[in-house]
């Protein structure tokens, strides 16, 4: 019996839907303190990347460099541009594969640290969700 | 003028050379708390994944889990098995390209939190590292 997709409700709860790419459904992270965007491919079962099949894994590609432009244009929106981007699946909480793609600029909270694991999220004002929302949906073609 | 491509001396200077893949340069974190590989794009200029050729992004993906094998493979020959791979290109603080492949346990001294900026080094034994570059260059294919 073929297994069904269904986000992770710890992913769900963190972020907003932005729509489906080939592979991924890609989330705003609700985080005003960095943009972030995540990739959760829809493969039921993934926990690492080695569990996507080989032809999907050059689309995680694509979609990871496609997300970092998305995070570029969230940055620009709300903020100073983004200097860097930091790419990384973890997993070691929430263990459905999900990708965090998250622009970083010299100087914020978590600077040069990672970002994950570091002190409280900072919600995005409504204000700022709209802006967010609409430069990554323009940025990934939705 | 082409550029040649040098190894950042923040990278050599704490990890061990494995060899080279077609894209990478393969190299053993010098760190026994984790099994972990960094990748390393023979492209001289390359900061983000972006800045990759596009046919050379898949060429990374495969490294990527090819070295997830491997760390696998310096997992068990260190210690118990790696539970859940940890892939990162963050690059806040060394600019020149590069991916970590880090196997994790719970219970390793940063479990759940990500590895990086997280506590000093603790490098291999000559008996440690031994057996690591040699579990790791099996894998590989060297």
């Amino acid at each position: 019996m073929a297994e069904t997709f269904h986000l992770d409700r710890a992913l769900s709860a963190t972020s907003v839907e932005l729509g489906p790419l080939a592979l991924c459904d890609a989330r705003l992270q609700d985080e005003a303190r960095y943009p972030w965007i995540v990739l959760i491919p829809r493969s039921p079962l993934a926990r690492e990347i080695e569990d996507l099949h080989p032809l999907n894994r050059p689309r995680l590609m694509d979609e990871i460099v496609l997300a970092g432009e998305a995070v570029r244009a969230v940055g620009k929106a709300l903020g100073p541009a983004v200097e860097k981007l930091n790419v990384g699946a973890l997993g070691n909480i929430t263990p459905q594969l999900h990708v965090h793609v998250v622009g970083r600029r010299a100087g914020d909270p978590a600077w040069p640290g990672p970002v994950w694991g570091q002190g409280e999220a900072v919600p995005l004002t409504q204000d700022q969700l709209a802006k967010a929302t609409a430069a990554a949906r323009k940025a990934l073609g939705f």
